[in-house]
């Protein structure tokens, strides 16, 4: 068994000073089993070490902004160089004119790009826009889908009174019908309909966008003179290096990003088209550290390690081969699992499991193995992830699949 | 006078690519006048240069967050090392949990933290832990007050329905009367009242806050059982190494933290009290960089670096030297100006200015002479502001004046 000795004393530190000992992700119930540790040490490639040493080929990926590797050695010096140099100051460096100019040039429905620091503010900022233009005030959110934990798009919890909930409608994705009506019911007041990549909330099932639903919000929007918000926070730059949906033709007016657009540093943005620049004219957001040199620094070079590699092929590869390995244990070992979603972002999940006893059995155990999965929240590949790492790793399952039995 | 080549050429690339060529602090109308540069090259200390190597005396600390010195060593090399072994992961360093212990500590109402990027965020957070706790829904804010640009806390620009604002009604700052009436048409509702370090809203003279102003809020708090929810973002660390209303006794249930905190790295954080607790563990928030480490190795070291040199005192010092220089160069120069704020945030107006135009006339005149001063914002001094840059700045003011008569 792995030793938690470290993990263990930072936890009751942390119990002292922090409600529940920890906010976020981490803290989500129900919690991730016990042998998953809360801290951390060091970090290389697609390796994690936790705070007593064991380590993990990890397929979270800090929850997906690691999409070239943790440090990264070229997008390390380069966000190094720039940090040097200037990172804060009264204004940005010239990194964030290249930036913008080589993100627009890289996503096809993008004329102008803005910038922030969680994929929060970007969904944000995307809902003030098409308002800010149209003037008007509805804006269509999936039923579940996440766009971040503001009160807007947060009705998760406690602290959040309905009323700020009563301009965002909800339809079901896929569901062309519904969001049909929904779109009716607004007609006229609705300033933009939100789109997730493809459905990926917790603790559902992943599902992919049907193209002929994508199409049919794009249509709504056309019709209604709304905005189609592409909320490319998580999926973007795993699946395409242009926005996700342009793989069948669907261009967004707005897409908000995030997470894996600085290989970790933090960094979001907003890219939107001309008929959307005015509006971005007249709307007021910032924020202290919107304007920080390091993270385009690490953005411009991800965008190159990620075209050098061909980098959404290559998850894909490496995805879909740990997902063809963890299908033929599951079968040999006699357990029914679902995998959904895309490779690059895989999700696991056992039949007849309704309250993920057996995942967490699974994951737990492949923990121990030295392989970091999630029991029910999407995974994440990356371009530091080869061929060898995954026949590792698969080891590791193997062992887990055979401990469950 | 100064080149602008490089400056000019980036801002001719920068309409093309982002709306307004900028977006945030820099784009807000009116613009900063044509001497001020856009784009920084490089930052040490309380020095900036510009893209075309103009170097400036800086009173603006990237608008806050820079409070020991740009770059400065010590913190650096501090985040450097956190980032070497780990900066994102899975969850956070054990720098996290130092960190939290180390700031509660300090900060005597404080009995728990949890971080975020934005001072936003930490605003936000508040307010959805205080409605959490009270299960009421009223927020009351100041008029005109910053509490950051989400659309609950924006009423300058379009893109936000007025039904975002529901619940929160505004108060005038120390007006005790009009902050009472507001709160009674609230009563039994009222979930918090969210109160600025001191009045330092753009484009107003800054206002110090009247300590009865601040107990009665105390005291309406308490009646209601309602949070007193001190925003600290600007002003947090530069008057007090506590929460900035503890030099008369009034502590806050919840304060929210920014800018300053790590000397430029982002973060943010809310601290509360015990009665606070149960209520932070059930509302969610989180983001994709909220457990990132460096920004918390750098924060450590910024708490050590404020108390060893006595931070809020050296900044008072070297702050009442550039206003007291200042007052007698307006004197000897003829020109009637205004300077309020506390010294460690100064502001300067000229009286007989309503549009600002002998304030742009002379700010632009000290950037020409080496000194960055702010016309309508407040600026921020530092640790790193030694009284032979205070002196050496004055020698730049005194000639801006000249220019003036």
């Amino acid at each position: 068994m792995p030793t938690k000795t470290n993990d263990q004393a930072l936890r009751e530190r942390a119990e002292r000073v922090i409600p529940n000992g920890m906010y976020g992700h981490m803290a989500v119930r129900p919690r991730l089993p016990e042998a998953y540790p809360q801290f951390f040490e060091r970090a290389e490639g697609c390796r994690l070490w936790d705070v007593d040493g064991n380590e993990y080929i990890d397929f979270i990926c800090a929850y997906g902004p690691m999409i070239a590797g943790y440090g990264n050695p070229r997008i390390r010096a380069a966000a190094d160089a720039q940090r040097e140099r200037l990172d804060m100051a009264n204004g940005p460096p010239a990194a964030l004119v290249e930036f913008a100019e080589k993100f627009t040039r890289q996503v096809s429905h993008a004329e102008w790009a803005v910038f922030a620091k969680n994929g929060n503010d970007a969904t944000t900022v995307c809902n003030m826009i098409a308002r800010g233009r149209a003037g008007k005030r509805k804006i269509l959110v999936g039923e579940t889908a996440y766009h971040g934990s503001q009160p807007w798009a947060n009705r998760m919890s406690r602290g959040t009174p309905e009323e700020e909930h009563v301009h965002y409608p909800t339809y079901r994705f896929n569901d062309i019908d519904h969001v049909t009506a929904v779109a009716e019911a607004a007609s006229g007041d609705l300033a933009g309909i939100v789109v997730s990549t493809f459905r990926h909330d917790v603790p559902h099932e992943q599902e992919l966008v049907d193209p002929a639903f994508a199409r049919k919000v794009r249509e709504i929007c056309d019709a209604e003179d709304a905005a189609l918000i592409l909320d490319d926070v998580r999926g973007g730059l795993r699946l395409s290096l242009d926005a996700s949906w342009s793989e069948f033709g669907v261009r967004p007016d707005l897409s908000a990003w995030g997470k894996a657009i600085a290989n970790g540093e933090p960094l979001a943005a907003v890219l939107g088209t001309d008929a959307y620049r005015d509006a971005a004219q007249h709307v007021f957001f910032t924020g202290s550290f919107w304007y920080q040199g390091a993270p385009f620094a690490a953005a411009i070079e991800t965008l190159d390690v990620l075209a050098e590699t061909d980098g959404p092929r290559h998850m894909e590869r490496v995805g879909q081969q740990l997902r063809d390995g963890l299908y033929e244990q599951a079968q040999r070992h006699g357990h029914g699992i679902r995998q959904s979603g895309p490779p690059q972002m895989p999700m696991i999940k056992f039949e007849d499991d309704p309250k993920t006893e057996k995942g967490n059995a699974f994951c737990a155990a492949a923990m121990r193995h030295g392989v970091y999965l999630h029991p029910w929240h999407n995974m994440f590949l990356s371009v530091a992830h080869t061929e060898d790492d995954i026949a590792q790793a698969l080891e590791g399952t193997d062992k887990a699949f055979a401990e469950l039995s």
